[in-house]
């Protein structure tokens, strides 16, 4: 029977008629286009939801911050993400079934974001049978090779422990969360990412801003180095006049800086990384 | 039963087998990813095309422009398109019946030639059924929370008057219309777009040129602020010398200018919006 | 029945379950959009895998490259290919039958090198059967008018020969093959494509690496013009130093130039086209 995702689950056996699909591959080459027809091949039933192929080369955080905040989104599925700066040395490829998903890709911490927001691993394997792969395998292209023939078979029914080794969840390499801390009055977070707009998104929940009195409407002072602004606090970007540089809670529930109809991340020359401070604006 | 586009139609259900999909979202982020999840989660077995995320943010003119002139040649299907700049203030959130589909998005004008390229709205309501929305609905990622959740349920199968109250298609907001006019013995326009080729598409229809004594081989003269130049009106760019100006009737039935194997809007400084004269040239 | 790749065949019909389709038309416009809304109007069931569409404008060499490199790696198909600068003039459009797929597009070279990696042309027709076109048919869109369609006819079961008259494969337009040859015990070839990652492909296979006594480990002579410079030939560029230049055999069998978490293409300024020699290094 079809769950309400369209999955196939009968006892001891899930077919997933979905997968996703993010790397740092590009467009320009057909490189995105071999892994889908690899899928397509050994999994031909299974939609491929390709997240973003445009993950700059080697970014395995701005990676795992896209995956981390779409998968809540997507519909249980087979997850493939592969941006692998290490391909052809010596790190792990592995799968990794958390919540009603399976994520695979290299064990670079990469998936590390998503297995928590799934609720954490319930197991993994390390991909080591070579059975599934495609041969010869090439030394730099394991997403086309490894990952995404493995995955289409996860996808099209196989076991998870059928793919490799058991391998312990806690042994997982997993990047060190965004730093946010509450301090002397003040939240304290970096740049998560900027978007297509110049949106600027903090590692400050927006819960924090309710616990230092910051309503709707509120000025807030915002502090990055030796530069300090004071901000609105609003429902959104666009309830600023247009130049106006706002404070609002994000879609992914986080505070965000924005300038209306403008790029915020431009100019106010905040790159992803860059440490922020925000607090409550007393009287000014 | 299915029609010619897949589509399963019975009394009084219609269930779209297609989707489409318009957004200004860019391709770096998981944005789009998000709102494909969301729609596979409600309708997994609609397909979805995607006909360009690349919209420049906010630019509710170039969004409409492609929208209405991709639209005839899609299926029947549920079509959102989401550029809005104006997301989480107090423009409506809509969905029009129009030919045999559904459009969905804001009401700022994005809908409105497309709507009239299928022969108008025959009905349409405010997206007020929150019922249907995912929740908590963020203030500005409507496209994942409201639009797209909305219209996976019209897609598998939900009837328009359940989206919410209905409400008048003429009070619908519409982008004003290109200008076109034959004046003086010319016809005058502006640029419509520019697209990848650069190639510069007028919004003077080719039947304009027929009227002016214009034929396959004729010399046009084009005119734009103070400049003027002298082309020939050919079959298609592809039929000019290397690096030579035409005139030439494009897909969309508009008057183009081009350069073979060259960048007109480049070369000739001419961005969307400009204002364009052509006329016959007598015995040049 | 259904074959591995999900195709339907039974005695005299085959209808392909999945389309590949790779153009020049960018992802700014909804050209792509287009043709997927013909296709899926003619043949709602066949599921089309983008190759890319960001060949640049025109640049046949380049499409025909990433085509048959893809191409290997794709379900049995109808693979439709429109790089297409002589658009509208007497350039011929063609289906091809190759391998177990069929390939459309205009008769430019832009499909010879697939064709003969699937194997050579079985048989093929130029595409005189105007019932199968969209009309009117535009002077400068035929992937949308003319590919698109009569792909999507074959797709859904159409027989070859009815989408127009038989002609020779020996007598399609074909592009020259990339040069190779080994010559005064170096291998001289040239730079075949420059991928996202800045890596530099050669035509040079890698198995000539070996007949040249190259092997992992081994440094590597590369000559280009007047310049000259000995890099490590590794398993992958990942092995490399940060900032190293290294030669490696890449994902299709060639040997790249790379530099770890570098662009190789431009640090060395190797376009595509550019002339390459490599040899073994003695004693250096």
């Amino acid at each position: 029977m079809r769950d309400g995702a369209g999955n196939v689950r009968s006892p001891g056996v899930t077919v997933y008629h979905h997968m996703s699909f993010l790397t740092d591959y590009g467009l320009e080459d057909g490189f995105v286009a071999a892994c889908h027809g690899v899928a397509a091949r050994i999994a031909p039933e299974a939609r491929i939801i390709d997240i973003t192929h445009l993950v700059q080369p080697g970014d395995v955080r701005r990676g795992a911050a896209v995956l981390a905040q779409t998968i809540a989104y997507l519909p249980s599925a087979v997850h493939v993400a592969v941006v692998d700066p290490g391909v052809g040395t010596a790190r792990r490829a592995i799968a990794v079934a958390a919540g009603d998903s399976i994520l695979v890709g290299p064990d670079n911490g990469l998936l590390s974001w998503s297995i928590a927001a799934l609720g954490g691993g319930k197991s993994a394997v390390q991909l080591t049978n070579g059975d599934l792969w495609l041969h010869p395998v090439s030394a730099t292209f394991h997403g086309r090779d490894i990952f995404m023939p493995v995955a289409a078979h996860l996808a099209a029914g196989l076991d998870l422990d059928r793919a490799g080794e058991e391998i312990s969840v806690g042994d997982l390499v997993a990047l060190p969360a965004p730093t946010s801390r509450m301090h002397g009055g003040g939240a304290e977070g970096e740049v998560m990412s900027v978007d297509r707009f110049g949106n600027v998104q903090l590692s400050i929940p927006a819960a924090d801003a309710g616990r230092l009195g910051i309503g709707i409407g509120s000025p807030v002072i915002v502090r990055c180095g030796r530069r300090q602004f004071t901000v609105p606090y609003l429902d959104t970007f666009a309830a600023g006049a247009p130049g106006e540089i706002v404070a609002f809670t994000d879609s992914a529930g986080l505070i965000s800086l924005a300038i209306n109809a403008g790029d915020a991340a431009e100019q106010l020359g905040l790159p992803p990384g860059a440490h922020v401070r925000i607090s409550q604006a007393h009287g000014t």
